[in-house]
């Protein structure tokens, strides 16, 4: 078993990106600016809010806090997101999702400029990607792409793992993960899978992946009966259990295969949050033109 | 071999369509108008926007054809475009594509406004449908999805051939099947399985698919060998050979299997056009709320 270290990938493009930041902010005396809402006192968002600011503050994007009561009602977090579209300071929105209840995420999100939706939830962005007939163009037209799947191509092309005409199956059809990876591994020219909770066979199926990326949130949910030797597995999991934090992966019962794996913590995680600084200077740049 | 007679489902649904126009007409005094812009004189265009017309007509819908000149400006479109969404007679706008070379589809696509996005094809529309969960969905919300794949979906509603857990081969990418099909798959609850020119093993993944779609535009490029006894075949293939139309599948090579099929002409094609009238409506009722 050979680990992918997304901590070390994502280490590499944070100094990227920070140089690029610091060049724009010789260049200009500006830098982008995004603002991260919170609705509530979730422990787990929390934290996951805290690692994005600091990530920010570190590669020199200016961050922005907004923390909301529990009981705020959707037309305060939409008034507020509001506000922030019109803020000249403000080039990226992170809404922190889970909502608590009685929130409508769509109607939120939909609320969010599609120019600022650094978290590449808005219809407009999520269209303009499955659209899109190949990478470059992806690239070139700077799309904001949801920040898990942008960082698992990323993580991808980074260990010169071949994703042109391989069978890349994907198990969980989610909007933050599933299905746009299955569009970006389209435009990669992958041949895709995506397999979920009703699949019929699914280890048959995962046999036959050349790359296998699961986004299940079970732990222990894949072990070695579901991967073949030679195979690349990226585990999107993230389950706190008694013994700690674990992806979706029994890790002890493939680390004898001849495969690449994504470690949990420190595979998919440290490189969703390298996205959203990736997203964030698109957006600065989209609004500066 | 059982044929799918898509003439059939197709004209069952025009009658539904056109009583339930009758019934609105009635009570409101009102009908969906849809415009048809047709740039240029391809001759296949013309003969494709002819019986859409001749369709909405028969239903109830009035229609309005715009007819620019092959050298047109991109400007010239989109102000057309502009005016027809600023025009309370037209609920729906269809651009019958192929443009001209010089002219940015997406842009003008990108014009129509997404309430009177007929063929499904603006960013915001193809988002919407991606980030729905389930079938319900889309219906619920009077999603406007891209015509061909709806047709599909109700092709095998009708001919009660079970989606949910099945494995769903889909042959061609293209942003007017094979994407937003794999979205409302999804949706059905199939596992999906997109492949394309670059896709290795064609055959052995076809060879276990419970329903094969082929949107390839090639005459005879799928045979007996890419189908499994029991599969369902939807053939999108619309080929013009000197001894007619015909699909992309190889007919007298499948004709002794124990299978499903599509022909062509009388499969998919006709549901295309009776979808548009669905969506005519759908965009009809979108407007009036």
């Amino acid at each position: 078993m050979e680990l992918i270290s997304g901590k070390i990938i994502s280490e590499i493009k944070r100094i990227e990106i920070k140089e690029k930041i610091f060049k724009i902010k010789q260049m200009t005396g500006k830098v982008p600016g995004l603002a991260t809402i919170l609705v509530g006192k979730n422990v787990a968002s929390q934290m996951y809010i805290k690692s994005k600011i600091r990530a920010c503050e570190t590669a020199g994007i200016e961050s922005f806090h907004y923390n909301l009561d529990e009981d705020s009602s959707e037309k305060e977090v939409i008034n507020l997101i509001k506000n922030l579209n019109n803020d000249a300071k403000i080039d990226g929105i992170l809404l922190q999702l889970p909502l608590p209840e009685n929130k409508n995420v769509r109607e939120c999100i939909g609320a969010i400029s599609p120019l600022k939706d650094v978290d590449g939830l808005h219809p407009f962005n999520v269209g303009s990607l499955s659209l899109s007939k190949n990478w470059s163009e992806i690239i070139e037209k700077n799309i904001l792409v949801s920040c898990t799947p942008l960082g698992i191509i990323h993580l991808l092309h980074k260990s010169n793992i071949k994703i042109e005409g391989k069978t890349v199956v994907v198990i969980g059809r989610s909007n933050l993960v599933g299905k746009p990876l299955s569009m970006l591994l389209l435009a990669s020219d992958a041949t895709v899978v995506v397999a979920h909770s009703r699949t019929e066979n699914l280890r048959e199926i995962c046999k036959r992946a050349d790359i296998l990326v699961v986004a299940v949130g079970k732990p222990n949910f894949i072990n070695k009966d579901f991967i073949k030797n030679g195979a690349t597995v990226i585990d999107v999991g993230i389950n706190r259990t008694i013994e700690g934090l674990c992806g979706d992966v029994d890790f002890d019962s493939v680390k004898s295969m001849d495969i690449k794996v994504t470690p949990v913590p420190g595979g998919v995680g440290p490189m969703t949050i390298s996205m959203l600084l990736e997203n964030s200077l698109k957006a600065f740049k989209n609004r500066k033109n």
